[in-house]
């Protein structure tokens, strides 16, 4: 403001009278101030807009792992459809690690972004980072209770019981679950879905069964191999694997084909998500696909309609998208 | 800064003046205002600290398809890199749509980004798009000659080469390019390896064997199996194909598959890129590995230094980063 005030020969105060639209100037201050601005650009600083108008058009999406195919699938899928309706989403990428998000939160916050997609990669959101009251939603990680936000997430305890249930069905009864080490609401409903199955025909479930592996990286066979070695060393049964993702499943595949292990005739894998990789590896994974379309669509829509305020109620929905059953070569 | 001057009973040239440090203001005034700014959490506001600055520490990057593996690594790989020199970056998908591109690099103008990373969906880079000079990296696509800007790319032509030169090697006589209906510089650059190849060994190459497939989506057996159909109803004489991506090939594989003819027995098939898929297909894919951690390690490091000012000559590169064979089930 202090340049255009120079360069039109007016004050400050003025300048920002006539930029605000607001307060007295005469019709000819008016021109030379918007000649100047014009002249210069200083019009298309959509910086100085936001700061004026608080409406920014654009929107905000945190994601854990850019590279996780379900991921950059839902953040496309988002972005696709709120640009058709005119905001422009920037993305930010945040490895799982909470620095990163709270840097990223605080970046988008003072961009003046109107509203925002979550996805934490925390095991518990800290949603005291939000310190604009925009609307957000978050997809697959509960956040704990707090006004102008939603959750949009698929029916991970069903999605383990239906795995569970058609290793069962399968004439499975030593199954293991396979899982990562970390503790997010998403994988622990896996989990409890597992137990229920389990509870359910057998009448017991088992925590040794639960097997954990530190697995930080897309594809880590030894780890995995690791793991399936130890079970069969100590002469356990086991029949069956429900792993928490595709990824750990197809780990579990080519670690017992190097055990001299048949799956699915000695072992059946059950995975999680429906990636792209578990209907072209061979054998192809038996798996619950998570119905990504449906979560874009819910997630947008609320979003949307929350940012133009047609409907901000919608924000307190928990929506739950079903998951389904893909029965292939693995089972 | 109005509403700062109005809290702090000072004028908002005085206001101007303290933000900027710059002129004449008493101890008390300073103080005055500084309060206000720190009550009022305007100090927060990394928006007016940019239009003060011009330097906002973060950089964008325009990306044609979030869901594209080779573009979801390279993105994430520079962000992280940059993140730990304390950038941060902001993603914008565009879909390979020229309006989107124009809007994103207008939106991350706005938003004062120091530098940008460039991949463009275009056959041809619009570089008046760039309307601030900053620093800014090409991956893939060529611009056309403008200051403070870079390129990074594959060795485009001699993976092409390559690709040949080993279907050649491994007895194929006809062979043919299975390509997409677009006409960037890296697929152009692809193709005339392959000739190269073909006219070295051959002494010749015909325009008839390059087939453009209409193909949008990650995967459309359809339109593959369609093409490849023709080549066999017309009895011509097929043996090899080089698909120019890693999903074209695999569309071949299954198309092949399909009207019985064996691979790798029958006709031989080289991918590109070394996607992950490529590995655990089945049959796994002989293709063209670019070393996606050169291209990451070599783009960050070009607009690092960029942009803290320590080299600006390094803008004038054009780095071509060195392809591999990597030799699977399909050759």
């Amino acid at each position: 403001m202090q340049k255009i005030a120079e360069l039109s020969g007016v004050s400050i105060a003025t300048v920002s009278r006539v930029i605000n639209d607001n307060g007295r100037f005469s019709e000819e201050t008016r021109k030379k101030v918007l000649d100047v601005i014009d002249k210069y650009q200083y019009k298309t600083n959509a910086v100085a807009k936001t700061l004026r108008m608080s409406k920014s058009h654009t929107i905000g999406i945190i994601v854990p792992d850019i590279g996780n195919e379900f991921f950059s699938t839902i953040v496309h899928g988002i972005e696709s459809n709120l640009f058709e309706k005119g905001f422009s989403t920037f993305i930010c990428n945040t490895d799982k690690n909470k620095e990163k998000e709270k840097s990223y939160i605080k970046s988008l916050d003072s961009k003046m972004v109107d509203g925002l997609v979550y996805i934490s990669g925390q095991e518990e959101i800290d949603d005291s980072l939000l310190s604009r009251d925009i609307p957000t939603i978050c997809i697959d990680r509960r956040p704990r209770i707090k006004k102008n936000l939603a959750m949009v997430e698929s029916d991970h305890l069903e999605g383990g019981y239906l795995a569970t249930k058609h290793l069962l069905e399968r004439g499975c009864e030593n199954i293991y679950v396979l899982t990562k080490q970390n503790n997010i609401s998403s994988v622990n409903d896996r989990i409890k879905g597992y137990k229920e199955a389990m509870e359910e025909t057998l009448h017991y479930s088992n925590e040794d069964l639960i097997i954990k592996v530190a697995n930080d990286f897309k594809f880590n066979i030894e780890i995995t191999r690791k793991a399936i070695n130890t079970i069969i060393k100590d002469n356990k049964k086991i029949d069956g694997i429900f792993a928490t993702n595709d990824w750990l499943a197809l780990n579990a595949v080519m670690a017992l084909n190097d055990l001299n292990i048949n799956v699915p005739n000695d072992v059946k894998v059950v995975g999680f998500d429906d990636d792209t990789i578990a209907k072209y590896c061979k054998p192809s994974l038996t798996t619950i696909r998570q119905d990504v379309n449906s979560i874009i669509e819910e997630a947008s829509d609320i979003l949307y309609k929350s940012l133009i305020g047609e409907s901000t109620s919608l924000l307190d929905n928990h929506v739950v998208i079903p998951v389904s059953l893909v029965t292939r070569e693995t089972t």
